[in-house]
């Protein structure tokens, strides 16, 4: 399978959509379907409303999610990476596993996967690609009263194709309370039709348009980080075990606890007409939207979205050691991982949260990416989060070659050098790489694909 | 190091201290270090006391750990592996993460590991066999005010030896809310002093200990189950893809809740001077003891235990297939578990538990284990669960042999057949495989060396 990968990847002239006409044909998929999101105030939410008891904003059904306050406290040692070792905060529950999944095929001899032009009401652009299959839940069960998940035959149940990645992996833990959701990349046995909103694209043309702005969405992108990828080098400069020591170090040392707590009343805080905002206007906002679409399980709906408040910067910084490529990985504390310290970027930051502050409380690499000349950039696009969640979620993800005087071979604690090939070996496992660091590591595959 | 690690379990007679004068010396360990464990209302515990208003059984400084109610839901569709959806019962919380770790050195071109005899209240024989190091966070940051742990330098700070597995591992999900412990295998550089009360022994004399009943403790057990045997065979039935998506459809498919919830009034138990008890009499009591120890951190204090109504019995069904062994796992959920299932025996029960139940509804494969004829037994022996929090806590842990009529190829769901091997590999991840499998792994391998 990793030779079929490779063979994909090298694969620029897809047997399907050529490169060149994507855009055009994403374009007309946005033609053929109205689709229209308008903010509204909370009360012309329909079917949701902020319960009595607790100022959680829930749906009647008690489906979906809700959105409570959250929070987190760093106990004992002064370990916290964050200005805070206590915090408040909104986040989203929703408990409940969702299936991410990309159908492969090959065609003419190659790989091809079959992915989909999806509104979705966050995102920027409103259509962006999305994996063949991002069901909630709610959404295969029918909560939505709306129509079937298309091509959901293939992930589950007796018509499953074969199994190239399967993992549960942790969405945002700093905006959702211990959400995880089901990756997973299937290929297909026998006949697959193509439908309406879908194409078939190789590893090559994939990798072309994640260098293209606000194209493939973070759905995909997390699934993609799951591909078991040809390994490109040995001789990362800690050995696997070493890596899980460090790993599990860091969890041991880190004493988080993250409790659910009523949304009313969540300390610096406030609610109005429009939103929930912070009161220093940092961090982001819950707001509500109405949605038309024409192309999706129900046509049209109201909701909140989380909408942070600046652009994001997400980072890794890379180096080369003995001829094998690093990248500098953070243990990260977010409140809402389920076990504690999920391995993200060097840097994964809204700069404007960290504006007020003085210099040396400033996060660490922030500012050697936000100064690094373009010769050292080798990778840079703008990507927006779950658009079924997050309004404008957008960060500048980069790629950014550094040197010993930026990033020494002993960073501070927290941070280690891995190698691409051990992020691939431990992300077929839940729980140790967050959702920004998959997005960079499909990115990484990405670029490597595209300068070949 | 797997080779050294083979040499080691090939290896009975030990530089340090015979196998046939083992007892003799533990024996000795007890007779000099006076130890008595009394049974004592709660109104005696000193420190401890039910909390107003939870009715929380809680000790006066915050710390140690707590025991409190949880209440688990399963809902959606009934995938529940036992007969209830829903249960309340007692729980111990105890967030921190402790150190379970076993120091290896080489003797005479032999690896041999740092044994301590060890006297815990709960143990049915007071005095086992546990790792060199076996701290609580409250431990090692002092808040027993009682002396230093032995050997701690070996495991953290800067003179920490060489890591040969590190591991963050669940305790009981049936008895703990979410705990867990770091379990650490580090071989020493340099000189290492012997203490009383400590021995070393090679992988040869412990697998030979492990065959006889209430020696060896649990925290060791687990602790050995990490170590990175050598693999035996290649050829397990199904990939390591296809077993992790496994694992992953088993979680996917529970949805499963546990919240903690007030001791006070707890649905189905009752609390008397003496014990928190099932209102049946069934699964387990919370009760209170005291203890004097003359090598112990502190010389005398009370606790709560738990204190399991019945001995348990703990099994593994194995079969061969194309030559290549296998154990039947089971997909287990426990409300204390992090991450809703982990991999367990294929039969885990407290017989009298289930004995009011009618024959259908008894838990699959348990009369297989109970009615194995000698010749299918592989394995026996008694272990007792972690001393410091669970009193008597016996199991027989088995290994038996089964064919198709017992256990088919294509077990019922919720089971799976893995290879001993992929034990290994899982169990260097957390989560994986709960604290019973990692006892019988420890025991699969002990079995292996002995038979040698």
């Amino acid at each position: 399978m990793t030779e079929r990968l490779g063979l994909s990847s090298a694969t620029f002239h897809g047997s399907h959509l050529p490169t060149d006409r994507f855009s055009a044909w994403l374009a007309e998929r946005g033609s053929v379907n109205a689709f229209r999101v308008d903010r509204i105030p909370f009360a012309e939410l329909d079917g949701w409303s902020f319960e009595d008891t607790t100022g959680n904003l829930v749906h009647r059904s008690g489906r979906f999610f809700t959105v409570e306050g959250m929070r987190v406290t760093e106990r004992d040692e002064p370990y916290g990476d964050g200005p805070y070792a206590e915090w408040h905060q909104p986040v989203i529950k929703q408990p409940e596993v969702g299936i991410l999944g990309i159908l492969a095929k090959e065609f003419d001899g190659v790989l091809h996967f079959l992915m989909q032009a999806k509104m979705e009401p966050g995102n920027p652009n409103l259509l962006q690609l999305s994996p063949t299959v991002q069901a909630t839940r709610s959404n295969y069960t029918k909560a939505h009263q709306g129509a079937d998940v298309k091509y959901m035959e293939h992930f589950v149940g007796p018509r499953r194709g074969r199994v190239v990645a399967d993992s549960l992996q942790s969405e945002h833990g700093s905006w959702f309370f211990r959400k995880s959701n089901r990756n997973m990349i299937v290929e297909a046995t026998g006949d697959v039709p193509l439908l309406d909103d879908f194409c078939w694209l190789t590893l090559g043309q994939i990798a072309e348009l994640l260098h293209r702005d606000n194209v493939v969405n973070m759905d995909s992108r997390t699934v993609l980080s799951c591909l078991p990828v040809p390994e490109t080098a040995a001789g990362a400069l800690h050995s696997d075990t070493e890596l899980l020591s460090w790993i599990t170090g860091e969890r041991a040392r880190h004493d988080v606890h993250a409790e659910r707590v009523p949304l009313a009343g969540l300390p610096g805080w406030r609610r109005h007409e429009t939103a929930v905002e912070h009161e220093e206007g940092r961090y982001f906002k819950v707001v509500a939207v109405s949605v038309q679409a024409g192309n999706r399980e129900v046509t049209s709906w109201t909701q909140p979205l989380f909408e942070p408040v600046g652009l994001g910067v997400t980072a890794f910084l890379t180096r080369t050691f003995d001829g094998v490529p690093h990248v500098l990985v953070h243990a990260r504390v977010e409140g809402g991982f389920l076990d504690t310290v999920e391995l993200g970027p060097t840097v994964q930051y809204t700069p404007d949260n960290y504006a007020h502050l003085p210099e040396k409380e400033r996060p660490p690499f922030l500012d050697t990416v936000l100064e690094a000349p373009a010769e050292r950039i080798r990778y840079e696009a703008v990507h927006a989060e779950e658009g079924g969640r997050f309004l404008n979620a957008e960060s500048r993800y980069l790629l950014v070659d550094a040197d010993e005087r930026d990033a020494p071979l002993e960073p501070p604690p927290g941070y280690a050098w891995v190698s691409p090939d051990q992020l691939t070996w431990l992300v077929r496992h839940g729980h140790y790489l967050n959702v920004q660091a998959r997005t960079l590591l499909a990115c990484l595959n990405a670029a490597k694909a595209v300068v070949r």
